[in-house]
C-alpha cells in the first residue's frame, strides 16, 4: 500500500502538454523555474510517500472520533499536519502578500495530486482551508485579511466552508441559517450546518468557519444569502485567541469512506449566538461561494486523478507479484497475473485513464494561470473561458473515472480485493464521495450544457473542437498502425462531440428537459474526447522525441501505446454516448411518476 | 430501507417471457400451476419483506463475530434462519426423493431473488447449502445421500464449498490440501482453506463441508483433485451427532461488504486430521465442482439482479420524497428530485437494467428446467447448450451491472448516499463481491469465448442470434417512435454482436491472447444485446396486450417505454463494445511488463 509520486509522468505533462515553460514566463510566476519545480516535486513526493501514505490505511481503520463536542484525529495525523505546516506546504499556492509562495496553479496541481493520492482524507483539510483563504482574499476587508490570512496560509489555523443544511443540499435557495446584526458591525449566527469537512478536529488551535446565512430582511432564495466568517475562537487585536465562540460540533458522520476526514454537524448559536463578521457585501454570499467553488471543483477533480493513480500503483504491484494460472501462449505457469490478457486490459484502463484525466486537469490548471497572469487581456479572457468550460468536465469526468478505476483495482486483486486489509477497497470507498460533493456529476453536467455551452451558443467549445481537429490533422500525417488507430478514434470522437454540441445548442431553449436528460452522457463524452485529445498530443510529442532520438525511448514508446489503448478502449465509446445525448430523452421523460 | 418483492414484474417475466406455462407441462413440474406459483411468490415476498429485509442493515453494522473458533451471527439471524427452515423455504428447489419440493428452477429463481434482495448476506447460507446438496445428489453414495441430504435439504444442517487456499485462488491446480487414506474407507484431511462462506456460524448444530484435496499419489495439477465430505460433527448411523471433527475456524475476514456472512478461514487436521469421506471417484473432484459451480454462478448472477432491484426501490423512494431545486420546465419548486431529468435518467438506468438482467436470468432458468426435464432428447440438448452459453453472461453481466446500479443508487441520494445510516452504500459494498466470487468476470468471459463459443465454432450463439433476428423482424412491423427506436438499437446491437462473434471464432486458435483481451468487452456486449432482446420481447408482448385491450394498460405502456429507454441508453453501447473486441488487442498487449 505504498505510494510513489509519479514524478516522471507529472513532469512530462507539466512540460510537454501543459506548457510549464510558458507559465513560468507569466509575470509573477518567474520563480517557477524547472529546477525549482523539480525540487518541489521531489520533496513533495517524499513527504507524500513517507509521511502521508503510511497513515492512509490506519486513518481509515481508526477514523476520526467524536466525543462531547471534540474530535480526535486518528493516530499520527496531528503530527503529520504539524510537519506539513512546518515544511511550508500549506502556503505554496497562496498569495505572497500574506506569506504564501505564490506558485502557479499548474505546479500546485501536481503537488496537490500527491497529497490526495497518498492520503485523501488528510488532504481535505488543506483543501478546505484553501477555499476559505480564497474567499477572504477576494472579498475580505483589510482588517479581516490581516487577522486571518497569515495564519490560515501558514496552516496554523484551518478553514471550512459551511453551505449545506439538512433541507438544503445542492439547493442553496433553501438555506435557513440566520444572521442577526448586533448594531456594532457584528452579527449573531443561529442555525445548523451539516457535511462540514474538518468542521472540528484537534490538529490546530483555531478553525475559521465561512458560513452562508440570511440577514433578517434578506430576499428569499439565493439572492438573500450572505457570507460570514465565524472563528471557533474569537481573535483579539493582537492576534491572540479570545473567547470560545458559540459554534459546537454536535456529531460527525459515519461514512462509506474518507473516515479520517471528520464530516461535522455544526450547531451555531445554541447558547446565545455565534459571533460572525460579514464578508463582502450582504446578499452576495452565493456569488462568493461560486468563486470558491470553481477552485474546489477543480481540486475534487484532481482527487479523481489521484485515487486512480494510487489504485493503479497498488493493482500493478499485485499483478506483478501474484502467481495464478498459466500463460495462454506457451502454457508455462503459474505466472504473475499481469500475463493474463484481461488483467493487462484492466491495468491499461487504469493507467491510460489516470494519464488522460491528469493531462486534462494540468492543461486546465495552466490555462487558469494564464487567465490570471497573462499580460494580454484577450489571452486572459480566452483562457478564462476555457477554464470555465472545462471545470465541470475535470470535476465530473475525472471523478466518475476515478471511481471506475478504483473498482478495477479491487477486481484485479480478486478475492483479496474484497478484504479490507488489502487496502484496495478503501480507494473505492474514498473515491465514491468525489462525484457527489462540491456538486454532483449531474450538477456539473447541467452547468456545462447550460451556463458553459448553450448560453454562449457553444462558442468556446467549438473553439476547443477546432484545437482538437488540429491535433487530429497531425495524427493523420504519422505512419504506422498505432497512429492510424488513434486518428480513427479521435476523428470519430470529435465528430460525435460536434454532433452532440449542435444538438445541445439547437434544442436547449426549446426543449430544456430533453436536453438535460443527455447532460451527464454529454459530460462523459466531452471528457473522453478531451482526454483523447491530450493523449494524442502526448503520442505526438513522444513520436517527435523518438524521431529525434532524444530522451528515454522506452518511456516515449509507452506513451504511444497507452494513447492507442485509450483510443481503442475508451475513446471508442464516444459515438455511443453521442447517440444517447441526441436520442435519449423520450425514454427518460415519458413515464408518469406513478409508473416508476 | 424496506423491500417489497416486485411480484407483478416477476410474474410478467415468468409468464410472458420465460414460459412458466410450458415449464409446468414438463414431467415432474406439474405442481407448478399458476395458483401455486402465485401463492409461493406472495408468501416468499412476505418473508423477504417482513423477516429478512429488516435484518439487512443491522446485520451489516454488527457483522458476524469470531471468538475462540466460534462465530456468532448478528442479532436476529438465528431466529430468522429457524423460521426460514420451518417454513420449508430451504427445500423448495430440492429433490422430492429426499424431502425437497422439487419446484422448477424458474420458480426457485424468483424466490431466490427475493432472499438476495432482502438480505444478501443471509441468502448466502442457503445458496452454499444448495451447492453442497447438488454435489451429493450427483455423486454421493446412497449411504452419503441418506445420511446428509434430508437434513441439508430441510436446512437443519448447512453446507459449504471449500475450494480456495491462500496460494490457490482461481487456480485450483495449486490446491495443496492433503487427504490421506486410513485403510477403512475414510481419509484424514490436512490443510487450510480460505474464503469459506458460512464456514462457521451458530445457526445450526452441524455444518457439512465439501472439500477439495489431493490424495498422496494423485497426479499434479487439476487432474489430481478429489472431493470429500467433512462434517463439522461426525454423524452416527442413527443420524445423531457424534464427535467434533478436526476442522476449526481460525478467523473470519474483515470485508468491504456482506458483513453478516461469515467468510471463514478453516484449518483442517491441526489436531490429528479431520475425518473425510470421498465423494464420487478419486481425482474427479474438479469435474464435480464445475457442475456445482454452474448453479452457483447462476445464483450469483441473480444477486446482481436482486441488488439492482433493492437499490432501485430505495433510490426511487428517496427521489419521490426529497425536495430540492426547481422544475426546469415551469420553475415551480422545491420539487421532488424525481422531476429532474438527470435523476430520471439514473432511475431509468436502474429500472431498465434490473428488468433486463432479470428477464435474461429467468429465461435461462426456464431453459435449465427444459434441459433437465423435457421428454425430447434434442430439446434437452438444445436447452442445455443455451444454458451453458448463457451462464457466464448471467453471472458476469448481471453482476457488473448490479454494481453500476448500486452506485447509481448512492448517486441519487447525493450526500446522504455516502452516509452509512442511509443504507444505499451497503448495496454497493455488498454488490462489489459479486463480480469476484464463483469466478471473476474475467474468468466468466474466458469461459464464454473459449469453451462456450470458439470450441463449437460459435454454433449455439449463432442460433441465439437467429432468435434475436426473429424478434427484431417483429419490431420492424410495429408502428410508432418507440418501436422504431428499439428496432434501430437492437438491429445495430445484433449486427455488432455478430461481428464480434465472427472475430472470436476466426481468431481464437491463431491469436489466443489477442482474442482474450476482448473477452470481457465481448461478455458485456453479449449481455447488453441479450438483455435488449428480452426487453424487445417484453415490449412486443405489451404491445399485443394493449392492442387487444387486455390487462393493465399503464403497466404495459411502462414496459414499452422502459424497453425504449434501454435501447437508447444501454443497447446503444453495443457498437462501441464490438469495436473494442475487434480492435483492442494491440494496445493492451504491446507493453513489456517493465513499461507499466
Amino acid at each position: 500500500m505504498s505510494y510513489t509520486a509519479p514524478i516522471r509522468d507529472m513532469q512530462f505533462v507539466l512540460r510537454e502538454l501543459a506548457g510549464l515553460e510558458q507559465v513560468a514566463k507569466l509575470p509573477g510566476y518567474e520563480e517557477a523555474t524547472p529546477d525549482v519545480v523539480d525540487a518541489i516535486l521531489e520533496e513533495a513526493g517524499k513527504f507524500a510517500g513517507e509521511v502521508l501514505a503510511p497513515l492512509n490505511y490506519s486513518g481509515d481503520q481508526q477514523g476520526a472520533m467524536w466525543k462531547d463536542g471534540e474530535v480526535t484525529m486518528p493516530a499520527g495525523f496531528k503530527e503529520a499536519y504539524r510537519q506539513f505546516v512546518d515544511n511550508g506546504w500549506n502556503a505554496i499556492g497562496a498569495e505572497p502578500e500574506y506569506g504564501g509562495q505564490g506558485m502557479p496553479k499548474l505546479v500546485v496541481a501536481a503537488v496537490n495530486e500527491m497529497w490526495k493520492a497518498s492520503n485523501m482524507a488528510f488532504s481535505l483539510c488543506p483543501l478546505l482551508t484553501t477555499g476559505a483563504i480564497e474567499a477572504l482574499v477576494l472579498t475580505g476587508t483589510d482588517e479581516q485579511k490581516a487577522k486571518y490570512l497569515p495564519k490560515m496560509i501558514q496552516g496554523t489555523w484551518t478553514g471550512t466552508m459551511n453551505l449545506t443544511e439538512p433541507q438544503a443540499g445542492s439547493d442553496l435557495a433553501l438555506v435557513r441559517t440566520r444572521a442577526v446584526p448586533q448594531g456594532d458591525g457584528t452579527y449573531k449566527i443561529f442555525g445548523q450546518k451539516i457535511f462540514i469537512t474538518y468542521g472540528e478536529h484537534d490538529m490546530t488551535d483555531n478553525i475559521i468557519h465561512l458560513v452562508l446565512a440570511r440577514t433578517p430582511d434578506a430576499p428569499e432564495g439565493v439572492k438573500g444569502i450572505s457570507l460570514f466568517v465565524v472563528p471557533k475562537f474569537l481573535v483579539s487585536e493582537d492576534g491572540s485567541l479570545g473567547a470560545r465562540n458559540d459554534v459546537r460540533c454536535v456529531s460527525i458522520e459515519h461514512k462509506l469512506g474518507i473516515h479520517a476526514s471528520p464530516t461535522a454537524v455544526l450547531a451555531y448559536g445554541d447558547h446565545g449566538g455565534a459571533i460572525g463578521y460579514l464578508v463582502g457585501k450582504e446578499n452576495e454570499g452565493l456569488k462568493y461561494m461560486f468563486i470558491m467553488m470553481n477552485a474546489a471543483r477543480f481540486a475534487v477533480g484532481l482527487e479523481g486523478v489521484a485515487i486512480a493513480e494510487r489504485a493503479y500503483q497498488q493493482a500493478l504491484a499485485y499483478a506483478k507479484e501474484r502467481l495464478q494460472g498459466r500463460d495462454l501462449g506457451d502454457g508455462s505457469g503459474p505466472v504473475p497475473i499481469i500475463r493474463h490478457p484481461d488483467i493487462r486490459r484492466m491495468l491499461m484502463l487504469m493507467k491510460s485513464q489516470a494519464e488522460a484525466t491528469r493531462a486534462l486537469a494540468y492543461v486546465v490548471a495552466a490555462a487558469h494561470d494564464a487567465a490570471f497572469r497573462h499580460p494580454d487581456a484577450d489571452e486572459r479572457k480566452r483562457n478564462q473561458a476555457f477554464v470555465d468550460l472545462m471545470i465541470p468536465v475535470v470535476k465530473g469526468w475525472s471523478t466518475e473515472t476515478g471511481i471506475d478505476i478504483a473498482s478495477l483495482g479491487i477486481q484485479i486483486h480478486g478475492g483479496m480485493g474484497f478484504i479490507e486489509e488489502t487496502g484496495a477497497a478503501q480507494h473505492l470507498r474514498d473515491a465514491r464521495i468525489t462525484t457527489i460533493y462540491e456538486g454532483t456529476t449531474g450538477i456539473q453536467a447541467n452547468d456545462l450544457i447550460g451556463r458553459k455551452i448553450a448560453r454562449e451558443g457553444g462558442a468556446t467549445i467549438k473553439a476547443v473542437i477546432g484545437l482538437m481537429r488540429q491535433v487530429d490533422a497531425q495524427l493523420a500525417q504519422q505512419g504506422g498502425p498505432d497512429f492510424a488507430a488513434i486518428h480513427r478514434s479521435l476523428s470519430q470522437g470529435i465528430q460525435a462531440l460536434g454532433e452532440a454540441v449542435d444538438h445541445v445548442v439547437k434544442n436547449f431553449s426549446a426543449d430544456i428537459k430533453s436536453v438535460h436528460v443527455g447532460a451527464v452522457p454529454f459530460l462523459k463524452l466531452f471528457g473522453i474526447v478531451a482526454g483523447g485529445w491530450q493523449m494524442a498530443r502526448a503520442a505526438l510529442v513522444a513520436q517527435k522525441k523518438l524521431a529525434a532520438g532524444e530522451g528515454d525511448a522506452a518511456f516515449y514508446r509507452t506513451k504511444i501505446t497507452t494513447a492507442r489503448f485509450y483510443a481503442d478502449h475508451v475513446l471508442a465509446q464516444a459515438p455511443s454516448l453521442a447517440y444517447t445525448v441526441v436520442n435519449g430523452a423520450a425514454g427518460a421523460l415519458q413515464l408518469a411518476e406513478e409508473q416508476f
